[in-house]
């Protein structure tokens, strides 16, 4: 049996969409416990012989700053659901509240693991060859230096091993290619590094890659800077659904169009489920010392599933353990990033 | 009667793309020049009233290193069409070749305008609007600093106002949103200059915008640094192209959904030119003391003949005066960014 705790509250919808979300997760898996953390009065209609209600008095909002879901909210549903994983009685916990407050509360609750000075987000993007490539990172961290690259290579293989048969996964190195400059400064120290990591049998080093390798499906893994990574993704999202938006618009242009998207639909259904973003919801927060995945805020019921799903199989295949032990056998390459660790939530927070 | 330098040898293809691409151009604009630069034997059998062969006796390939293409290839067509523009036979020039090359020999023989310390390369891309947001910069510089990034936006501000009706164009800067870290201490800074120089009346800041905002149309000008715009441009490309990937795999897959393209062929026809990236082929290099445009090395005669229009209306209006009226207005605010220029090229090519 495996439980998770679920932050109910967290998200555009709250309770709405996470406890629908709940309930089609349990029924489809029959070895999971849920704790379902929230204001008593939002959840007790729910009754499942599989969850228990743990009740959390205040409610991290969307607009929060850091400082307040972290120091003036301290009976929060996220942060009573991040307790249930650093108490032991839940093996990860996944909220789709405010992805800064997220961060600083699991990190401030569960720290980080040894060797690791940043925590990351890592999440699946499709690729055209039919899978998902893994990223990190996609906003936790800006400014990263090359061995904070070497650190996300190193938990986001070990999230691929843990969540994919196969082989060693492959390492790519977010790059530009052709232009002017081949790479900053950051990037070939990051590149030398990875290479040596290689070298050593921690990890499976493709080289570097660019912008469109992820979707080309090149490498299991692209790793870059936080701020990067959050505008390729955004980037992304935003052509798809502009994308998307143009071809609903040519097939309602008038009535001849109409009758062709009739026709055309089975077609059109399949394709859109192909390309539904919601499949790949939830992102892994590594390096942290206890499970935690983040929804996307405006995730539907079917979407929560998916990262309660993702969650469920991280913790199924032993991802923490996985990580620690990746981190500790590359421990000789891991010099600390930060002389002093300075990451955003540091920032934030410690002032 | 504007004169336009093209480079005929440059891009994957070269005068079998090229000189397709200036035939229908000539066609289309009964105003313009064409000094065709390239080998003479490649060349020879072109033959218009308004255009000239100029030749050259070597071309830059592909894979040139930027040294080889500056040191060695003195006569190269891609040399040869910038000193058209430096000695004022021509107004604009315009190359498929190799991006680097053409950026340091565009410095080297053009250099830039007094308050730019390095050069961008500028680009459109469509918006959801049904218009196009121009990014700058792509690729020629990584490392910016807040200066560089107010140098780009009066640059790109010059460069939409010269080429769109309507007023003041709104600039933009890349950030990051609700993540942890909303953007580095170079993005802070750069706000804080752009926000001033709104305040002079030298540009219309919009404020901070993401990389989804580049494809709802947010802005007319996305401003950032070149390893980022590479990236979110390629990465961009790259799930463009798995979209319609599948879109096309879904609707081949077997007889009936065939038969369904069939029906729906004007409507997916009707949706592939909207969505057509050669219509937007065609980049600037900004901030020389001449007009340089890159095409995609890729370009069919199609998207070629669009980078040939872009030179052309840059021409037309004007845009280098444009820029240099804007730069010396801004003057004041735009200290320099490097105390001693230290560009992707310089750094490639003064080793």
């Amino acid at each position: 049996m495996i439980t998770l705790a679920v932050d109910c509250m967290g998200g555009d919808h709250g309770p709405r969409v996470t406890l629908v979300a709940c309930r089609q997760f349990l029924d489809h898996h029959p070895q999971a416990r849920l704790l379902l953390v929230g204001l008593e009065q939002s959840l007790q209609g729910f009754a499942h012989e599989r969850a228990v209600i743990v009740p959390a008095s205040e409610v991290v909002a969307m607009d929060d700053p850091v400082e307040v879901a972290l120091r003036k909210k301290k009976d929060s549903s996220m942060r009573v659901a991040i307790l249930q994983v650093r108490d032991g009685a839940a093996s990860a916990a996944v909220s789709a509240g405010n992805t800064g407050a997220l961060m600083a509360i699991a990190r401030y609750l569960l720290k980080t693991l040894d060797g690791i000075d940043r925590p990351a987000i890592a999440t699946q993007m499709p690729n055209s060859r039919g899978g998902a490539t893994t990223v990190l990172d996609l906003g936790a961290n800006v400014d990263c230096s090359a061995e904070h690259l070497l650190q996300f290579a190193v938990m986001g293989s070990a999230l691929v091993s843990a969540l994919k048969e196969g082989g060693e996964p492959t390492v790519g190195l977010l790059n530009i290619g052709e232009e002017v400059i081949k790479g900053s400064e950051v990037i070939k120290k990051a590149a030398e590094l990875l290479r040596s990591a290689a070298n050593s049998g921690e990890l499976n080093f493709y080289g570097n890659v660019e912008g469109n390798d992820i979707f080309k499906g090149t490498v299991d893994i692209v790793v870059c800077d936080g701020f990067i990574g959050n505008v390729a993704l955004k980037a992304s999202e935003g052509i798809a659904s502009m994308i998307v938006g143009a071809l609903k618009a040519e097939f309602s242009r008038h009535i001849f169009t109409k009758m062709a998207a009739l026709i055309a639909y089975p077609v059109l259904k399949a394709f859109m489920q192909r390309m539904d973003y919601r499949r790949y919801n939830g992102a892994a927060l590594l390096g942290l010392r206890g499970l935690v995945f983040k929804s996307h805020g405006s995730a539907d019921a079917m979407a929560f599933e998916q990262a309660l799903i993702r969650a469920y199989d991280a913790a199924r295949n032993n991802l923490l353990d996985r990580v620690r032990i990746r981190i500790a056998h590359a421990a000789p390459l891991l010099a600390p990033a930060d002389a002093q660790p300075k990451t955003g939530i540091a920032a934030t927070t410690h002032r």
